[in-house]
């Protein structure tokens, strides 16, 4: 044969989202599952669990230039540019002490908005074959109208189209959640949370639906940065003496009341492993002792977090709350990047994690009742077929959640389901969560979701064990009803 | 495009079988694996491995009712409506101690057999993407003769379809194991079990190959319930002293006999992990002293079923029964459920599970034998590429048994043959086990394995990594032929 | 249906590579590869780690017999055979101490090397599904130009065949290196290796470039056979005092600079496991002090290696050599077959690794530094998604090694690329790495990592995650030029 010669074009090459992305090349199973798509495309969005701030919706002001926007707060983003040598400050990612806003600050380090963004620019083929292209792409074409692909020589189009749509009002975030079609937003606080931005959105008369998700961790961490402080501030917001047990979980049963007066309807719980326990209640206040002190070693804080874990899965019983469990990230591995540029920098790391034993003190306590609804999630996919889906398609009380992270990416979403399904269906999975801090992306990450659970689904149809039938009405349950029956929303 | 819009039709749906189901939906990989299936798909079943009950064979009484027959005996159907919140008395799951048979008792439950059934057609939809949903249809479809989708509507037409059909000749246990075209089936019993089952079986004139397969665990596990009695009804039954460890193994090779003279040719060991140990003779005597006075710790137990492993297998090498090692299973995970239900109630979790370091004693000392043949199993997909199939390309002494239990599943077959076959090749395997309690559901695990190793050898063929002619002889090597070779059937 | 009869045919099978040959079978998908891979098939190949003899082409003396030549240097031939009861003597490998040599002593094992090759002939369709009969194919049809399958019947006409043409002069070691179009091979020696045949490599004028790797295991491993002798020939050979730390790492930087003179440009470290560590100066000289005195414990060991794979972190980037980390193989684990035969006879098995928690203290002290590259494998697949894509998406200094030795098969490519892109991209791989002993099958390995990487390729095409224009861009660095710039070749 000859060899085939690739001509390299140096034109800009137009930018296109294929009505069939993401959909198996099999002719007869993507005719399925554009069926299946087309069915629940429309569908509006639940976003039960995720990280954008509700000051956006509350203040409803215009975002800021595009790099503010789209580069220096999406980890995804630019971890994968530090990876190959880029410093982070060149991408406009601020250094720790100088402000935690979103809005302001960065230009201190150095790198101009217009810079960093040609830098990214220059580097977007970095990300050929991962999930940021296919929801940066989305945001490009859908959200901003672009037409060509980002490459340097298209850098500064990009930079102003955006720049400019950005000014109007059609780009402010109530506008948007209007335009993405999102029926209920989930944000995540702290407990400490005053939560004046929501209280401000249902003040405000718009009719946008955001609620709070109750996050306890910085008040349930003993390793938490400033644990024995926030017990402190626990106290004042409370009224109860947070240095006792007894009044700190009076504290935490307040807060969740609270948070679920402003729609909560779920808690959170981002530990490193998901080891629970049953401490009586003498263990349980002796170590509480330690750990309002500060003095927990690294033993009774895994111990502590372990017995918060079922003490939360006890008030979820009495107040209704979901219980989230997120295990098995270590945290800020890098110290350097830690200490120059604070949490959340792409450098949290999964690890293996264990489920069966570790949960089986929570599930000894809790596991056969019906009225409780834990939702697991996992970094370890090895986890999927040998334990998740083993202890949901048993207990009663669990479901799963989507794959989270790393695994939010349409492999990893074929993987979930491939290993899950078999043995927990589809009715102990939990829906789609988009779990993101880039609110532009969330069209764009439930877009890849329903399209790959279509694409799931269409191959049951092509191997003939699902009929079409049952199918659509899965594709429905997948990509939005049991999201919202999950958390109760 | 036009949203497609599914209608709801609330008709009978039609209960099809395909005949290309579970090939893989590319035309010209199907056609193969149409062709390869055709070529195996009448061959006879070897059932090496499984738990049915020899006293239907031996009796061959009518069974029950279809609540009776399908229902309740199958943890896999009931712990999946569990998992979603229905009660299992109300499936007519027996609570303990209501008597052990299979075919009453239950109803002191509670629930009426035809009311739980309806219970299960409600919530058949739960089992979109299990294989339980492909075993049942099959059963449904190809032993009752049913034509329509089991849902609520149609659940009094399956219940008297099927119960009329359970009081003819023609579904008396013998009938269908003729009419299954059975070669052999093997049960599974304690050390303690006379066999008279079998021997009934065999007196009887009929011409079914039942054999037994020798499961020491009652006998050789210091965690099993009633360990010590065990010691003691083996001393009874043999004649031989074992409280010492030397009549004790003589017991257990006399009981050895026994089971082999009664047609067993395999030896089953379900020990929560893969560890084995080699102690020395003065060693072993006197952890046997302490294991066979009950007062065993965790460790003592664990050190004593590594060694036994290392003992039986010596056994095996005297005696030629053919090891299975069914390591992993984290059983009776749901203390509430064991102690109102008993074992195998759906609350087996399995765990991850090592087998490079925890075999290497039995392996030091017989790994190099080619007179042994050692079946491993896992519940640790992840050990498949990493150490099963290394294992099993070095070691002439073993084999990899099939996906086992949450794993025999298409998905779960397809992962096995994906991660086995590039480091061990098809010939160190042993072929499929059906490893099922439910009698009906045998040829339908059967069927699902067939489709799914010819769709493999199907995509090796169309991807040119195979002949088609090579593809054909292994297709009859993974449907008959290993599995009786590897049995020594 | 009627079943499918294939009737047997005993007529020698004709031995075809089909162009097409490893792309998935789906018409759309498989033209996209194929241009793909036709525009990549010519490209020079780099092979930047392997185990071939520099001998060879210092001498360029014909090869030995088909049998010396393809079956007794190969384990992954000889230990699938013995896998199923094949005695390794009567393949012609030769129990130690019988001589080192490749070309000569096995013959007083016993088997002849004709009725070795017959052995093997007649059991090749052990290897049906495995890569072993991928390469081999390729190397009888495309260096030999046979015809017909490899089976008893055409096992002479092979052995004929091959034969005669081992003692031609185009089947010499620098005609073949240049009919392959390798463009650069990098062995793997000793420290103490006085590297006299790349020397005489150079000194022949020949312009083909074959460069050494610094392989430091046995002067840094204490577990390492000979250590403490080793230590005292590094002293002999460097001068240094090898028995003082300080002189001992004088030593090693000597001979990385002498190693880097000949042409190395990367060294290589194949621990039991990732374990790095960070010893205070002290803390180094007193665990030297142990492990020189050849008194290290199991922990001393593990310990000591763990913090030389941080000194060499650090020496690296002082003298810029690629740095490999290759861990998490059990080596030896048969102490039979290693104590007849010695190592690498197929008896090292992979075990469960971590890299998350083992690599911190070297990267705590290195991992931002972007001079530097690390290249990280694994034998433990579960590592790609959940440790290493997120580990090399972060750290600037590390990339990862392609698929490694059980899983350098297509299927483990596939499930490299599967897990591995999405988080980490492709510029964070290595390209490939034939990793082999096999000299005729370099270019039969580089074949089927082409193949497979052109078919995930199109895949992403095929399903719209990727425009052809990049894919074809793509191809190029994965199958030539990101193994060239990472090794810095």
């Amino acid at each position: 044969m000859t060899p085939v010669s690739y001509s390299v074009n140096t034109m800009p090459k137009p930018l296109v989202l294929h009505p069939d992305r993401l959909f198996t090349a099999d002719p007869g199973t993507r005719a399925i599952a554009r069926r299946l798509h087309q069915s629940v495309q429309s569908l509006p969005i639940i976003s039960p669990h995720g990280h954008t701030d509700p000051q956006w919706f509350a203040s409803n002001a215009n975002f800021g230039d595009p790099t503010d926007l789209l580069l220096t707060p999406d980890h995804y983003v630019f971890r994968m540019l530090y990876s190959r040598g880029i410093p982070m400050e060149s991408l406009g990612v601020r250094p720790r002490p100088r402000g935690a806003g979103f809005e302001s600050g960065w230009r201190d380090a150095g790198a101009e908005p217009r810079t960093a963004w040609r830098l990214f620019a220059a580097n977007y083929h970095l990300f050929r074959g991962t999930p940021s292209r296919l929801w940066l792409d989305w945001v490009f074409a859908e959200v901003f109208g672009l037409q060509v692909c980002l490459e340097s020589a298209t850098a500064d189009h990009y930079y102003d189209q955006i720049a400019a749509a950005l000014h109007t009002p059609a780009f402010k975030p109530r506008a948007l959640f209007e335009r993405f079609r999102i029926e209920v937003l989930a944000t995540t606080e702290s407990p400490l949370d005053p939560l004046r931005h929501h209280q401000a959105i249902s003040a405000s008369g718009w009719h946008g639906r955001i609620i709070s998700t109750f996050r306890p961790d910085p008040v349930v961490d003993p390793a938490f940065e400033g644990f024995v402080d926030n017990l402190s501030a626990l106290s004042d917001l409370t009224g109860e003496d947070c240095l006792s047990y007894r009044g700190y979980l009076a504290a935490l049963r307040q807060r969740r009341a609270f948070f679920a007066a402003h729609g909560a309807t779920a808690t959170d719980h981002g530990h490193p492993t998901a080891a629970t326990a049953d401490l009586t209640e003498r263990e349980a206040e002796q170590l509480f002792g330690v750990v309002a002190r500060g003095t927990a070693g690294e033993q009774d804080a895994e111990l502590f977090r372990a017995h918060m874990l079922t003490v939360m899965a006890g008030m979820s019983l009495d107040d209704g709350l979901v219980m989230q469990i997120h295990p098995g990230s270590f945290r800020n591995h890098n110290p350097l990047v830690f200490e120059r540029f604070g949490r959340d920098k792409g450098a949290d790391i999964p690890t293996a994690t264990d489920y069966v034993t570790a949960l089986r003190p929570l599930l000894n306590r809790y596991g056969n009742k019906t009225a409780l609804t834990i939702i697991l999630f996992t970094l370890d996919e090895t986890a999927y077929a040998r334990e998740l889906a083993p202890l949901a398609g048993h207990y009663p009380c669990l479901k799963l959640g989507p794959p989270w992270w790393f695994h939010d990416s349409p492999q990893g979403m074929r993987r979930f389901r491939q290993r899950v399904t078999e043995t927990a269906g589809f009715y102990n999975t939990a829906g789609f969560n988009d779990d993101t801090r880039a609110f532009l992306s969330i069209p764009a990450r439930h877009d890849v979701a329903r399209r790959m659970d279509c694409g799931y689904l269409a191959q049951l149809v092509a191997e003939h064990r699902l009929e079409e039938w049952e199918a659509a009405e899965l594709a429905v349950e997948l990509a939005y009803s049991l999201a919202k029956r999950s958390y109760k929303l």
